[in-house]
């Protein structure tokens, strides 16, 4: 799994919710890309653009959602990038990736709805998106949004810094396996930076109650699949 | 009615339905700007911008309708122009201003549709206008839309001329009355423009007929009015 996230936002450095998530990466499988840094000028390199794109499985538009849409830059890039017969049409080339939202939003996620201060849902004010996903014959993830970051809690924060990894990089289906799969690889790679011996010891420890307990699951399984051929037979 | 026309098109030169539209104008009551061509560096002046719009009672955004949105442009000036205190909360100037959205589409209209090529509507499609102007406190008037305009034939254009100029002035109500005074009005602006002798007899004969029927449907309407009172009594 390959992920892009292509992060718009003009004052980028003024944002502890970006800060945060940028320093949530994980450590392998990410590129993140700045529009606003890489072309200060508001001049999109078409090609290079169009080029990186084809190494990722998953690409990700990340933005605070101002005016219920992106920063204007993100959407020159989309103007620019996405063309027919790269995007779209004859010969596109994003069929099969993954696109998701990650949203950052200055009022609470609840305002979102009929009656609340926003009036419309999220996935309602989205529909350009999803367009544009089904469009590019992409498969289209449900929104991440992050409301009013700055009044977190921690153990929210933590909550939330698992939430954007697996949002990045985790397999997009809702099986217990999947789950227990990317927890394993991102315990496997913490066990190769530096821990102290004791952490590497729990670390391991961890890893092997999910291998036992995935074995279990799968003998579970092979007898539900037994018992269900006995009654079908 | 004071109308302003917000622009966006980075090629306008280069669209033949911009330029239709842009030699529909009416005489009077209406202001066209074009954002790509005052701010060629894409730097918007918020206090002439905001300044401006106290004088208009119709805002329209006028655009290509790319990536199911505006120009980068529109969106620019959308983050820039429309804070917080003049465009909504405490003090917020736009409200009870009118809005809506003149859209040029590449594909037919009838697209826009679940099942269509574009598989939403344009009243989904345009959920993040209709939010802001609700958020500021504007009506927001059923979208213009304008499709594959290049393919059209002289009489829908016609058509297209009429119900363009009336879209941004007539006042914006079903009424027979409404759409008569506004095509008196027209009809009386007609008969200043240096006409030949001939034409300002048609012209003064049709403002003649529109008020004759007026009076008749006046004499039908206190009719019927004086039914229903002896019904109720």
């Amino acid at each position: 799994m390959q992920t892009l996230i292509i992060v718009s936002h003009p004052t980028l450095a003024d944002s502890n919710a970006q800060r945060f998530l940028w320093e949530s990466l994980p450590a392998d499988g990410v590129t993140w890309h700045h529009l606003e840094s890489v072309y200060p000028d508001g001049r999109i390199n078409r090609e290079a653009e169009q080029q990186q794109m084809f190494q990722y499985d998953r690409i990700i538009f990340q933005f605070p959602f101002y005016w219920y849409s992106s920063p204007a830059l993100l959407k020159q890039w989309q103007d620019v990038v996405l063309t027919e017969g790269f995007a779209y049409g004859s010969g596109g080339r994003l069929s099969g990736k993954e696109f998701g939202l990650v949203l950052a939003l200055g009022v609470h996620e609840r305002e979102y709805q009929a009656g609340g201060r926003e009036g419309f849902t999220l996935s309602e004010l989205t529909r350009p998106y999803q367009a544009m996903a089904a469009k590019c014959g992409m498969t289209y993830m449900p929104t991440f949004a992050i409301s009013k970051f700055d009044y977190l809690n921690d153990s929210k924060k933590k909550a939330l810094l698992i939430a954007y990894q697996q949002y990045l990089t985790k397999e997009n289906d809702a099986s217990l396996k999947t789950a227990e799969n990317w927890f394993r690889s991102q315990l496997q790679s913490l066990g190769k930076a530096g821990l102290s011996e004791a952490d590497q010891q729990l670390v391991e420890h961890l890893i092997a109650v999910l291998e036992d307990n995935r074995e279990h699951l799968d003998d579970l399984a092979w007898t539900l699949a037994q018992m269900e051929g006995n009654q079908l037979g």
